[in-house]
């Protein structure tokens, strides 16, 4: 299948509705019936604000986030556009990718 | 030089060959002669059946795992295709890659 | 905006200039003024020499590290030539991306 690999950035004290942001995100992919989203922790980095977000020299909760997911074309517009109006803070990244299973899925 | 950037996503309990079947691919892509090959573990997601795969809500053993490789498209299909044929569940990613070597390999 | 995602792949190992090699680019990254850049640790891998780099099997010096970026391809083009002109080995990926924020910057 054809569509995009994306990759949204935020870090660990961000908090949107009472949950962590990303952990908001992951549920939201669920509801919206998105085929699958991994959540990845960073050691440390900087965004888009020249603040170094660091594992290992700050506190915890600066720690990055990455949530990896692959979408058609019409899931990422319509995730991105979600997101967008949600009014959360998130760095986007997205790639044109061709995705799919192998083998025999053993939890179908 | 050209090819794929290719993700394949599995988790840490799944077993083949009386292996982690992640770790049973990296040896898969050293045999293959494959350039390289990165086992990175995500907190947690979800797959391609809704059941929610987590590092700090459930067991260890559902943690996502994912593989990252840049190969060139001979190599990307012919490792595709001996996954296929081996039967084992994964979830893959592909997007068209430009990769290579910067300075001097230290341990070359 | 578009231009690329950029992985570079080294080991927690590597030291440059009396840093651990993946920090000082990240420190690069940010003396360039580049909009981000985020480190993320692999559990297990092997490289361009069939060495095989581990965390749970070998030391944790061994390690994979990876660092995550998106670029105008102005900015990746320099940024590689800086990393081949320094003498650092890496291996690269890049992948052309559409990228951006969504949201209001929280820390703006």
């Amino acid at each position: 299948m054809k569509g995009y690999q994306l990759t949204l950035y935020t870090q660990q004290n961000r908090r949107h509705e009472g949950k962590m942001l990303a952990d908001w995100i992951v549920g939201l992919a669920m509801d919206m019936g998105l085929r699958g989203a991994t959540l990845v922790s960073g050691i440390e980095g900087f965004g888009h604000t020249r603040q170094f977000h660091s594992h290992h020299f700050f506190e915890m909760a600066d720690q990055p986030m990455l949530i990896l997911m692959a979408l058609s074309e019409e899931e990422c517009d319509a995730l991105l556009q979600r997101l967008d109006e949600e009014g959360v803070p998130l760095f986007y990244v997205r790639v044109p990718a061709e995705f799919g299973m192998l083998g025999t899925p053993v939890d179908a």
